[in-house]
Protein backbone atom coordinates (compact mmCIF):
# COMPACT_ATOMS: atom_id res chain seq x y z
CA UNK A 1 0.00 0.00 0.00
CA UNK A 2 2.80 2.06 0.50
CA UNK A 3 5.15 1.67 -2.20
CA UNK A 4 2.45 0.12 -5.02
CA UNK A 5 3.11 3.58 -7.10
CA UNK A 6 2.84 1.18 -10.81
CA UNK A 7 0.54 -1.20 -9.24
CA UNK A 8 3.07 -3.72 -9.34
CA UNK A 9 5.58 -5.67 -7.89
CA UNK A 10 7.47 -8.85 -7.86
CA UNK A 11 7.32 -12.03 -4.94
CA UNK A 12 9.73 -14.59 -4.28
CA UNK A 13 7.16 -17.37 -3.05
CA UNK A 14 9.31 -19.30 -0.42
CA UNK A 15 6.67 -20.37 2.47
CA UNK A 16 3.75 -19.65 4.04
CA UNK A 17 4.12 -16.16 4.91
CA UNK A 18 5.88 -15.28 1.43
CA UNK A 19 2.19 -16.90 -0.15
CA UNK A 20 0.37 -14.82 2.33
CA UNK A 21 2.39 -11.75 1.45
CA UNK A 22 2.15 -12.28 -2.40
CA UNK A 23 -2.00 -13.15 -1.99
CA UNK A 24 -1.97 -10.17 -0.12
CA UNK A 25 -0.51 -8.07 -2.91
CA UNK A 26 -2.88 -9.15 -5.03
CA UNK A 27 -5.52 -6.97 -3.40
CA UNK A 28 -3.76 -4.11 -4.48
CA UNK A 29 -1.83 -4.35 -7.63
CA UNK A 30 -0.37 -6.94 -9.97
CA UNK A 31 1.70 -9.37 -7.65
CA UNK A 32 4.04 -11.36 -9.68
CA UNK A 33 5.30 -14.64 -8.18
CA UNK A 34 9.33 -13.90 -9.45
CA UNK A 35 10.18 -17.57 -8.09
CA UNK A 36 8.91 -20.35 -5.96
CA UNK A 37 10.11 -23.65 -4.21
CA UNK A 38 6.13 -24.82 -3.24
CA UNK A 39 7.22 -27.52 -6.04
CA UNK A 40 9.56 -28.94 -3.16
CA UNK A 41 7.82 -27.94 -0.30
CA UNK A 42 9.72 -25.02 0.56
CA UNK A 43 12.50 -27.00 1.37
CA UNK A 44 15.15 -24.56 -0.74
CA UNK A 45 15.71 -21.16 -1.51
CA UNK A 46 15.04 -20.90 -5.59
CA UNK A 47 17.74 -19.38 -7.71
CA UNK A 48 17.19 -15.60 -7.37
CA UNK A 49 20.51 -14.98 -9.60
CA UNK A 50 18.35 -13.69 -13.22
CA UNK A 51 14.40 -12.85 -11.72
CA UNK A 52 11.99 -11.75 -14.43
CA UNK A 53 11.94 -8.78 -13.03
CA UNK A 54 10.27 -5.92 -15.02
CA UNK A 55 11.13 -2.54 -14.99
CA UNK A 56 7.64 -1.51 -13.86
CA UNK A 57 7.71 -3.80 -10.67
CA UNK A 58 7.63 -1.52 -7.68
CA UNK A 59 9.81 -3.60 -5.36
CA UNK A 60 10.72 -7.36 -4.70
CA UNK A 61 9.85 -9.47 -1.53
CA UNK A 62 11.17 -11.81 -0.06
CA UNK A 63 10.67 -14.15 3.53
CA UNK A 64 14.24 -13.55 4.44
CA UNK A 65 13.95 -16.81 7.32
CA UNK A 66 11.52 -19.21 6.66
CA UNK A 67 10.78 -20.35 10.12
CA UNK A 68 8.30 -23.30 9.21
CA UNK A 69 10.29 -24.75 6.67
CA UNK A 70 13.98 -23.71 8.04
CA UNK A 71 15.29 -22.25 4.83
CA UNK A 72 17.35 -18.88 4.70
CA UNK A 73 18.72 -16.56 1.98
CA UNK A 74 22.78 -17.38 2.34
CA UNK A 75 22.42 -14.46 -0.86
CA UNK A 76 19.70 -11.69 -1.37
CA UNK A 77 18.27 -11.98 -4.72
CA UNK A 78 19.53 -9.84 -7.90
CA UNK A 79 16.81 -7.04 -7.92
CA UNK A 80 18.17 -5.14 -11.32
CA UNK A 81 18.30 -2.21 -9.42
CA UNK A 82 14.95 -2.41 -7.56
CA UNK A 83 14.11 -2.00 -4.07
CA UNK A 84 14.24 -5.10 -2.06
CA UNK A 85 11.37 -5.89 0.60
CA UNK A 86 12.42 -8.38 3.26
CA UNK A 87 10.05 -9.75 5.87
CA UNK A 88 13.01 -10.62 8.56
CA UNK A 89 11.10 -11.78 11.73
CA UNK A 90 12.36 -15.10 11.92
CA UNK A 91 16.16 -14.03 11.32
CA UNK A 92 16.40 -10.44 12.75
CA UNK A 93 19.21 -9.75 14.93
CA UNK A 94 21.05 -13.28 14.63
CA UNK A 95 23.84 -12.16 12.10
CA UNK A 96 25.07 -8.27 11.13
CA UNK A 97 22.69 -7.26 8.45
CA UNK A 98 23.97 -4.96 5.35
CA UNK A 99 20.92 -2.01 5.94
CA UNK A 100 22.15 -0.84 2.56
CA UNK A 101 20.83 -3.50 0.46
CA UNK A 102 17.47 -3.24 1.02
CA UNK A 103 14.46 -1.03 0.98
CA UNK A 104 12.80 -2.06 3.44
CA UNK A 105 13.43 -4.33 6.04
CA UNK A 106 10.83 -5.77 8.43
CA UNK A 107 9.81 -7.97 11.50
CA UNK A 108 7.85 -8.85 14.71
CA UNK A 109 9.94 -9.05 17.40
CA UNK A 110 8.60 -12.06 18.89
CA UNK A 111 11.59 -14.41 17.76
CA UNK A 112 14.91 -12.56 19.04
CA UNK A 113 14.36 -9.29 20.07
CA UNK A 114 11.19 -9.03 22.34
CA UNK A 115 7.83 -9.50 23.64
CA UNK A 116 5.55 -10.59 20.75
CA UNK A 117 3.09 -7.62 20.06
CA UNK A 118 5.94 -5.20 18.19
CA UNK A 119 6.83 -4.67 14.36
CA UNK A 120 10.51 -2.99 13.79
CA UNK A 121 11.12 -1.47 10.74
CA UNK A 122 14.08 -0.07 8.73
CA UNK A 123 13.16 2.21 5.92
CA UNK A 124 15.21 3.82 3.16
CA UNK A 125 14.06 7.54 3.73
CA UNK A 126 13.39 8.51 -0.03
CA UNK A 127 10.30 5.83 0.41
CA UNK A 128 8.92 6.98 2.97
CA UNK A 129 6.18 9.59 1.31
CA UNK A 130 2.62 10.77 0.87
CA UNK A 131 2.20 8.99 -2.24
CA UNK A 132 0.49 5.51 -0.91
CA UNK A 133 -2.61 4.03 -2.50
CA UNK A 134 -6.15 5.79 -2.04
CA UNK A 135 -8.15 4.09 1.32
CA UNK A 136 -4.57 3.51 2.71
CA UNK A 137 -5.20 3.77 6.91
CA UNK A 138 -3.30 6.77 8.14
CA UNK A 139 -2.03 4.13 10.78
CA UNK A 140 -0.37 1.88 8.39
CA UNK A 141 1.35 4.82 6.11
CA UNK A 142 4.84 4.85 7.28
CA UNK A 143 5.17 8.55 6.71
CA UNK A 144 3.26 8.72 10.06
CA UNK A 145 4.86 6.82 12.08
CA UNK A 146 7.83 8.20 10.79
CA UNK A 147 6.61 12.06 11.50
CA UNK A 148 5.37 11.11 14.42
CA UNK A 149 8.58 9.56 15.97
CA UNK A 150 6.60 6.31 15.88
CA UNK A 151 4.46 7.60 18.76
CA UNK A 152 0.94 8.24 16.32
CA UNK A 153 -1.15 5.69 18.85
CA UNK A 154 0.19 5.44 22.00
CA UNK A 155 3.27 2.38 21.77
CA UNK A 156 3.62 -0.55 23.31
CA UNK A 157 6.48 0.64 26.54
CA UNK A 158 6.55 -2.77 28.11
CA UNK A 159 7.68 -3.94 24.38
CA UNK A 160 9.89 -0.99 23.88
CA UNK A 161 11.32 -1.56 27.22
CA UNK A 162 12.68 -5.39 26.76
CA UNK A 163 13.97 -4.86 23.58
CA UNK A 164 15.82 -2.11 24.81
CA UNK A 165 16.83 -4.45 27.03
CA UNK A 166 17.82 -7.45 24.55
CA UNK A 167 19.50 -4.76 22.43
CA UNK A 168 21.97 -3.61 25.16
CA UNK A 169 22.34 -7.67 26.31
CA UNK A 170 23.71 -8.10 22.47
CA UNK A 171 25.92 -5.18 22.64
CA UNK A 172 27.52 -5.94 25.77
CA UNK A 173 27.83 -9.73 24.34
CA UNK A 174 30.03 -7.91 21.46
CA UNK A 175 27.06 -7.43 18.93
CA UNK A 176 25.81 -8.99 16.04
CA UNK A 177 29.16 -10.28 15.05
CA UNK A 178 29.72 -12.21 18.06
CA UNK A 179 25.56 -13.22 18.18
CA UNK A 180 26.22 -14.76 14.80
CA UNK A 181 29.43 -16.84 15.80
CA UNK A 182 27.19 -18.42 18.54
CA UNK A 183 24.38 -19.15 16.28
CA UNK A 184 26.59 -20.99 13.74
CA UNK A 185 28.25 -23.13 17.06
CA UNK A 186 24.71 -23.84 18.00
CA UNK A 187 23.28 -25.02 14.19
CA UNK A 188 27.04 -26.65 13.58
CA UNK A 189 25.97 -28.85 16.46
CA UNK A 190 22.55 -29.97 15.39
CA UNK A 191 23.45 -29.85 11.42
CA UNK A 192 26.67 -31.85 12.22
CA UNK A 193 24.82 -35.09 13.59
CA UNK A 194 21.40 -34.62 11.23
CA UNK A 195 24.17 -35.25 8.75
CA UNK A 196 25.90 -38.29 10.17
CA UNK A 197 22.63 -39.92 11.72
CA UNK A 198 20.96 -43.07 10.48
CA UNK A 199 17.72 -42.56 11.45
CA UNK A 200 17.46 -38.43 11.36
CA UNK A 201 17.67 -36.61 8.23
CA UNK A 202 17.35 -32.83 7.32
CA UNK A 203 15.06 -31.47 5.21
CA UNK A 204 16.23 -28.69 3.72
CA UNK A 205 19.19 -28.26 0.85
CA UNK A 206 22.39 -27.59 2.57
CA UNK A 207 22.75 -24.32 1.35
CA UNK A 208 20.06 -22.96 2.03
CA UNK A 209 19.37 -23.96 5.72
CA UNK A 210 18.42 -21.43 8.61
CA UNK A 211 20.74 -20.60 11.66
CA UNK A 212 17.58 -20.16 13.37
CA UNK A 213 14.99 -22.91 12.53
CA UNK A 214 16.28 -26.69 11.78
CA UNK A 215 13.51 -28.93 10.60
CA UNK A 216 14.18 -33.08 10.44
CA UNK A 217 12.58 -35.96 10.22
CA UNK A 218 12.85 -39.94 10.87
CA UNK A 219 11.02 -41.01 7.35
CA UNK A 220 8.41 -42.84 9.32
CA UNK A 221 5.39 -40.43 10.77
CA UNK A 222 5.14 -42.82 13.94
CA UNK A 223 8.81 -43.12 14.90
CA UNK A 224 8.64 -38.83 14.81
CA UNK A 225 5.60 -38.82 16.70
CA UNK A 226 7.27 -41.23 19.62
CA UNK A 227 10.31 -38.70 19.55
CA UNK A 228 8.51 -35.47 20.11
CA UNK A 229 6.36 -37.49 22.81
CA UNK A 230 9.63 -38.68 24.57
CA UNK A 231 11.45 -35.31 24.00
CA UNK A 232 8.73 -33.49 25.62
CA UNK A 233 8.77 -36.15 29.07
CA UNK A 234 12.60 -35.47 29.04
CA UNK A 235 11.71 -31.71 28.88
CA UNK A 236 12.98 -30.76 25.38
CA UNK A 237 9.78 -29.15 24.21
CA UNK A 238 8.14 -27.68 21.29
CA UNK A 239 10.22 -29.94 18.52
CA UNK A 240 6.64 -30.87 16.52
CA UNK A 241 7.38 -29.68 13.17
CA UNK A 242 4.34 -27.62 11.54
CA UNK A 243 1.57 -29.11 10.30
CA UNK A 244 2.17 -28.68 6.69
CA UNK A 245 5.27 -30.16 6.65
CA UNK A 246 5.15 -32.57 9.44
CA UNK A 247 7.95 -34.18 11.29
CA UNK A 248 10.22 -32.03 13.85
CA UNK A 249 11.38 -28.75 13.99
CA UNK A 250 14.14 -27.09 16.25
CA UNK A 251 13.99 -23.54 16.89
CA UNK A 252 17.33 -22.16 18.02
CA UNK A 253 16.83 -18.51 18.41
CA UNK A 254 18.94 -15.79 20.15
CA UNK A 255 17.74 -17.21 23.35
CA UNK A 256 18.52 -20.60 23.38
CA UNK A 257 22.18 -21.14 24.96
CA UNK A 258 24.69 -23.74 23.23
CA UNK A 259 23.74 -26.02 25.89
CA UNK A 260 20.07 -26.41 25.06
CA UNK A 261 21.05 -27.61 21.80
CA UNK A 262 23.55 -30.36 22.79
CA UNK A 263 21.12 -31.82 25.30
CA UNK A 264 18.87 -32.15 22.03
CA UNK A 265 21.52 -33.98 19.97
CA UNK A 266 22.42 -36.03 23.23
CA UNK A 267 18.79 -37.03 23.38
CA UNK A 268 18.56 -38.10 19.68
CA UNK A 269 21.56 -39.66 19.60
CA UNK A 270 19.97 -41.97 22.96
CA UNK A 271 16.87 -42.17 20.90
CA UNK A 272 18.34 -43.24 18.06
CA UNK A 273 20.23 -46.18 20.02
CA UNK A 274 17.03 -47.21 21.51
CA UNK A 275 14.80 -47.50 18.53
CA UNK A 276 17.52 -48.45 15.80
CA UNK B 1 -13.52 -0.61 6.10
CA UNK B 2 -15.76 -3.20 8.06
CA UNK B 3 -19.07 -1.57 8.13
CA UNK B 4 -19.90 1.19 5.37
CA UNK B 5 -21.64 -0.93 3.15
CA UNK B 6 -23.57 2.09 2.12
CA UNK B 7 -20.45 4.11 2.42
CA UNK B 8 -21.82 6.59 4.73
CA UNK B 9 -21.93 7.17 8.38
CA UNK B 10 -22.61 9.56 11.27
CA UNK B 11 -20.05 10.99 13.66
CA UNK B 12 -20.33 12.61 17.02
CA UNK B 13 -17.41 14.66 17.31
CA UNK B 14 -16.70 15.37 21.08
CA UNK B 15 -12.61 15.31 20.56
CA UNK B 16 -9.31 14.86 19.02
CA UNK B 17 -10.30 11.33 18.80
CA UNK B 18 -13.28 11.67 17.49
CA UNK B 19 -12.50 13.94 14.92
CA UNK B 20 -9.74 11.28 13.70
CA UNK B 21 -12.15 9.15 13.66
CA UNK B 22 -14.46 11.25 11.94
CA UNK B 23 -11.45 12.45 9.05
CA UNK B 24 -10.35 8.43 8.22
CA UNK B 25 -13.52 7.83 7.78
CA UNK B 26 -13.73 10.22 4.79
CA UNK B 27 -11.11 8.36 2.93
CA UNK B 28 -13.71 5.49 2.47
CA UNK B 29 -17.18 7.04 2.37
CA UNK B 30 -19.41 9.96 3.33
CA UNK B 31 -18.43 10.57 7.14
CA UNK B 32 -21.58 13.19 8.12
CA UNK B 33 -20.74 15.32 11.33
CA UNK B 34 -24.22 14.51 13.32
CA UNK B 35 -22.97 16.98 16.17
CA UNK B 36 -20.18 18.82 17.68
CA UNK B 37 -19.03 20.48 21.06
CA UNK B 38 -16.47 22.11 18.96
CA UNK B 39 -17.46 25.63 19.40
CA UNK B 40 -16.68 25.12 23.23
CA UNK B 41 -13.34 23.48 22.88
CA UNK B 42 -15.10 20.09 23.39
CA UNK B 43 -15.95 21.14 27.51
CA UNK B 44 -19.33 19.12 27.30
CA UNK B 45 -21.49 16.65 24.93
CA UNK B 46 -23.89 17.79 22.57
CA UNK B 47 -27.57 16.55 22.96
CA UNK B 48 -28.18 13.53 21.20
CA UNK B 49 -31.43 12.64 21.54
CA UNK B 50 -33.03 13.53 18.10
CA UNK B 51 -29.60 13.31 15.54
CA UNK B 52 -30.12 14.14 11.85
CA UNK B 53 -28.94 9.95 11.36
CA UNK B 54 -30.11 9.78 7.74
CA UNK B 55 -31.95 6.02 6.55
CA UNK B 56 -28.08 5.10 4.43
CA UNK B 57 -26.28 5.26 7.61
CA UNK B 58 -24.40 2.41 8.13
CA UNK B 59 -23.27 2.86 11.74
CA UNK B 60 -22.98 6.13 14.23
CA UNK B 61 -19.63 6.82 15.69
CA UNK B 62 -18.86 8.06 19.34
CA UNK B 63 -16.09 8.44 21.60
CA UNK B 64 -17.34 7.97 24.78
CA UNK B 65 -15.13 9.34 27.38
CA UNK B 66 -12.84 12.04 26.13
CA UNK B 67 -9.80 11.64 27.73
CA UNK B 68 -8.11 15.53 26.92
CA UNK B 69 -11.29 17.11 27.03
CA UNK B 70 -12.79 15.09 30.32
CA UNK B 71 -16.23 14.70 28.60
CA UNK B 72 -18.32 11.43 29.20
CA UNK B 73 -21.57 10.94 27.75
CA UNK B 74 -23.86 9.75 30.59
CA UNK B 75 -26.61 8.76 27.92
CA UNK B 76 -26.47 7.01 24.35
CA UNK B 77 -27.30 8.81 22.01
CA UNK B 78 -30.60 7.80 20.22
CA UNK B 79 -29.28 5.99 16.71
CA UNK B 80 -32.32 5.17 15.54
CA UNK B 81 -31.78 1.65 15.19
CA UNK B 82 -28.63 2.24 13.50
CA UNK B 83 -25.83 0.38 14.87
CA UNK B 84 -23.24 2.40 17.59
CA UNK B 85 -20.24 1.98 17.64
CA UNK B 86 -18.26 3.18 20.60
CA UNK B 87 -14.46 3.81 21.17
CA UNK B 88 -14.32 3.44 25.18
CA UNK B 89 -10.58 3.60 24.82
CA UNK B 90 -10.23 5.78 28.15
CA UNK B 91 -13.13 4.35 30.62
CA UNK B 92 -13.72 0.63 29.43
CA UNK B 93 -13.52 -1.37 32.71
CA UNK B 94 -14.48 1.55 34.49
CA UNK B 95 -18.28 0.65 35.47
CA UNK B 96 -20.85 -1.73 34.02
CA UNK B 97 -21.87 -1.62 30.58
CA UNK B 98 -25.05 -2.80 28.74
CA UNK B 99 -23.18 -4.46 25.65
CA UNK B 100 -26.97 -5.37 23.87
CA UNK B 101 -26.78 -1.43 23.56
CA UNK B 102 -24.01 -1.50 20.84
CA UNK B 103 -22.72 -2.85 17.53
CA UNK B 104 -19.31 -2.39 18.09
CA UNK B 105 -17.39 -1.76 21.38
CA UNK B 106 -13.71 -1.33 20.87
CA UNK B 107 -10.71 0.95 22.83
CA UNK B 108 -6.97 0.44 23.58
CA UNK B 109 -6.60 -1.68 26.86
CA UNK B 110 -3.78 0.79 28.45
CA UNK B 111 -5.95 2.83 30.82
CA UNK B 112 -7.65 0.62 32.46
CA UNK B 113 -6.73 -3.02 31.17
CA UNK B 114 -3.39 -3.41 30.57
CA UNK B 115 -0.13 -2.70 29.12
CA UNK B 116 -0.46 -0.18 25.96
CA UNK B 117 -0.12 -2.25 22.56
CA UNK B 118 -3.50 -4.56 22.60
CA UNK B 119 -7.17 -3.40 21.62
CA UNK B 120 -9.85 -5.21 22.73
CA UNK B 121 -12.92 -5.16 20.40
CA UNK B 122 -16.36 -6.45 21.22
CA UNK B 123 -18.38 -6.65 18.30
CA UNK B 124 -22.13 -7.95 17.16
CA UNK B 125 -22.00 -11.83 15.48
CA UNK B 126 -24.05 -10.59 12.55
CA UNK B 127 -21.68 -7.79 12.00
CA UNK B 128 -19.01 -9.59 11.30
CA UNK B 129 -18.76 -10.20 7.72
CA UNK B 130 -16.78 -10.62 4.58
CA UNK B 131 -18.54 -8.10 2.76
CA UNK B 132 -15.88 -4.82 3.85
CA UNK B 133 -14.70 -2.77 1.67
CA UNK B 134 -12.38 -3.58 -1.53
CA UNK B 135 -9.01 -3.31 -0.03
CA UNK B 136 -9.51 -3.68 3.38
CA UNK B 137 -6.12 -5.55 5.17
CA UNK B 138 -6.74 -8.87 5.62
CA UNK B 139 -5.58 -8.27 9.16
CA UNK B 140 -7.70 -5.15 10.00
CA UNK B 141 -11.03 -7.47 9.03
CA UNK B 142 -13.14 -7.99 12.08
CA UNK B 143 -13.76 -11.86 10.52
CA UNK B 144 -10.20 -12.99 10.23
CA UNK B 145 -9.62 -12.06 13.52
CA UNK B 146 -13.35 -13.63 14.89
CA UNK B 147 -12.70 -17.00 12.19
CA UNK B 148 -9.04 -17.18 14.23
CA UNK B 149 -9.75 -16.78 17.82
CA UNK B 150 -7.70 -13.46 17.52
CA UNK B 151 -4.91 -15.59 16.52
CA UNK B 152 -4.21 -14.67 13.10
CA UNK B 153 -0.96 -12.98 13.79
CA UNK B 154 1.22 -14.02 16.77
CA UNK B 155 -1.06 -11.73 19.80
CA UNK B 156 0.86 -9.78 22.55
CA UNK B 157 0.94 -12.75 25.02
CA UNK B 158 2.65 -11.20 27.44
CA UNK B 159 -0.27 -8.11 27.47
CA UNK B 160 -3.30 -10.66 27.40
CA UNK B 161 -1.64 -12.20 30.62
CA UNK B 162 -1.41 -8.63 32.28
CA UNK B 163 -4.96 -8.06 30.65
CA UNK B 164 -6.22 -11.64 32.70
CA UNK B 165 -4.46 -10.54 35.98
CA UNK B 166 -6.36 -7.53 35.77
CA UNK B 167 -9.73 -9.13 35.12
CA UNK B 168 -9.20 -11.40 38.21
CA UNK B 169 -8.33 -8.12 40.01
CA UNK B 170 -11.67 -6.76 39.26
CA UNK B 171 -14.02 -9.82 39.99
CA UNK B 172 -12.18 -10.37 43.27
CA UNK B 173 -12.53 -7.04 43.96
CA UNK B 174 -16.38 -7.18 43.36
CA UNK B 175 -16.26 -6.46 39.87
CA UNK B 176 -17.77 -3.66 37.68
CA UNK B 177 -20.64 -2.63 39.55
CA UNK B 178 -17.63 -1.49 42.54
CA UNK B 179 -14.99 -0.18 40.54
CA UNK B 180 -17.78 2.11 39.38
CA UNK B 181 -18.71 3.01 42.86
CA UNK B 182 -15.22 3.26 43.99
CA UNK B 183 -15.02 5.31 40.57
CA UNK B 184 -17.56 7.46 41.29
CA UNK B 185 -16.15 8.01 45.02
CA UNK B 186 -12.51 9.44 43.87
CA UNK B 187 -14.34 11.76 41.10
CA UNK B 188 -16.42 13.10 44.05
CA UNK B 189 -13.75 14.36 46.09
CA UNK B 190 -12.33 16.26 43.26
CA UNK B 191 -15.12 17.55 41.76
CA UNK B 192 -16.57 18.57 44.93
CA UNK B 193 -13.18 20.74 45.58
CA UNK B 194 -13.13 21.91 42.52
CA UNK B 195 -17.14 23.61 42.89
CA UNK B 196 -16.12 24.82 46.06
CA UNK B 197 -12.71 26.41 45.20
CA UNK B 198 -12.30 29.83 44.84
CA UNK B 199 -8.83 29.33 42.85
CA UNK B 200 -9.35 26.12 40.82
CA UNK B 201 -12.55 25.21 38.24
CA UNK B 202 -13.60 22.41 36.91
CA UNK B 203 -14.04 23.00 33.34
CA UNK B 204 -16.76 20.93 31.90
CA UNK B 205 -20.33 20.72 31.89
CA UNK B 206 -21.37 19.08 34.79
CA UNK B 207 -24.14 16.93 33.38
CA UNK B 208 -20.94 15.53 31.22
CA UNK B 209 -18.09 15.20 33.52
CA UNK B 210 -15.83 11.82 32.78
CA UNK B 211 -15.64 9.45 35.81
CA UNK B 212 -11.79 8.84 34.67
CA UNK B 213 -10.42 12.14 33.67
CA UNK B 214 -10.74 15.83 35.21
CA UNK B 215 -9.51 18.56 33.67
CA UNK B 216 -8.85 21.78 35.50
CA UNK B 217 -8.20 25.57 35.22
CA UNK B 218 -6.94 28.43 37.62
CA UNK B 219 -7.86 30.91 35.09
CA UNK B 220 -4.29 32.43 35.09
CA UNK B 221 -1.98 30.02 32.85
CA UNK B 222 1.84 31.61 34.84
CA UNK B 223 -0.36 30.45 38.04
CA UNK B 224 -1.19 26.75 36.44
CA UNK B 225 2.17 26.48 35.46
CA UNK B 226 3.38 27.22 39.34
CA UNK B 227 1.03 24.49 40.24
CA UNK B 228 2.01 21.75 37.69
CA UNK B 229 5.59 22.54 38.90
CA UNK B 230 5.43 22.38 43.01
CA UNK B 231 2.51 19.69 42.40
CA UNK B 232 5.35 17.63 40.47
CA UNK B 233 7.83 18.59 43.41
CA UNK B 234 5.48 17.21 46.08
CA UNK B 235 5.30 13.94 44.12
CA UNK B 236 1.72 14.75 41.75
CA UNK B 237 3.46 13.55 38.37
CA UNK B 238 1.64 14.34 34.88
CA UNK B 239 -0.98 17.17 36.37
CA UNK B 240 -0.07 19.06 32.68
CA UNK B 241 -3.21 19.46 30.85
CA UNK B 242 -3.59 18.26 26.94
CA UNK B 243 -1.47 21.53 25.33
CA UNK B 244 -4.83 22.23 23.28
CA UNK B 245 -6.44 23.05 26.32
CA UNK B 246 -4.33 24.39 29.17
CA UNK B 247 -4.42 23.99 32.66
CA UNK B 248 -4.27 20.96 34.32
CA UNK B 249 -5.85 17.24 34.34
CA UNK B 250 -6.19 14.89 36.98
CA UNK B 251 -6.51 10.98 35.47
CA UNK B 252 -7.98 9.20 38.09
CA UNK B 253 -8.34 5.62 36.57
CA UNK B 254 -9.31 2.16 38.09
CA UNK B 255 -5.53 2.20 39.02
CA UNK B 256 -5.66 5.26 41.04
CA UNK B 257 -6.45 4.33 45.05
CA UNK B 258 -8.61 6.94 46.60
CA UNK B 259 -5.68 7.96 48.82
CA UNK B 260 -3.97 9.53 45.32
CA UNK B 261 -6.90 11.93 44.98
CA UNK B 262 -7.30 12.82 48.05
CA UNK B 263 -3.75 13.53 48.21
CA UNK B 264 -3.95 15.70 45.42
CA UNK B 265 -6.99 17.74 46.67
CA UNK B 266 -5.14 18.19 50.15
CA UNK B 267 -2.21 19.83 47.58
CA UNK B 268 -4.37 22.18 45.89
CA UNK B 269 -5.93 23.14 49.32
CA UNK B 270 -2.11 24.15 50.35
CA UNK B 271 -1.62 26.01 47.17
CA UNK B 272 -4.70 27.76 47.40
CA UNK B 273 -4.46 29.20 50.60
CA UNK B 274 -0.61 30.15 49.97
CA UNK B 275 -1.19 31.80 46.37
CA UNK B 276 -4.53 33.51 47.56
Amino acid sequence: MNLMKNKKAGYVVTGQWAKKAYQEAKMYGEAVELASSADETFSYIPDCSDLPITDDMDYVYICENNTIYGTKFKTLPDTKGKVLVSDVSSCFLSEPVDVSKYGIIYGGVQKNVGPAGMVIVIIREDLISDEVLPGTPTMLKYKTQADNDSLYNTPPCYNIYICGKVFKWLKNMGGLEEMKKRNEEKAKILYDFLDESKMFKGTVRKEDRSLMNVPFVTGDADLDAKFVKEAKAAGLENLKGHRSVGGMRASIYNAMPKEGVIALVDFMKKFEAENA
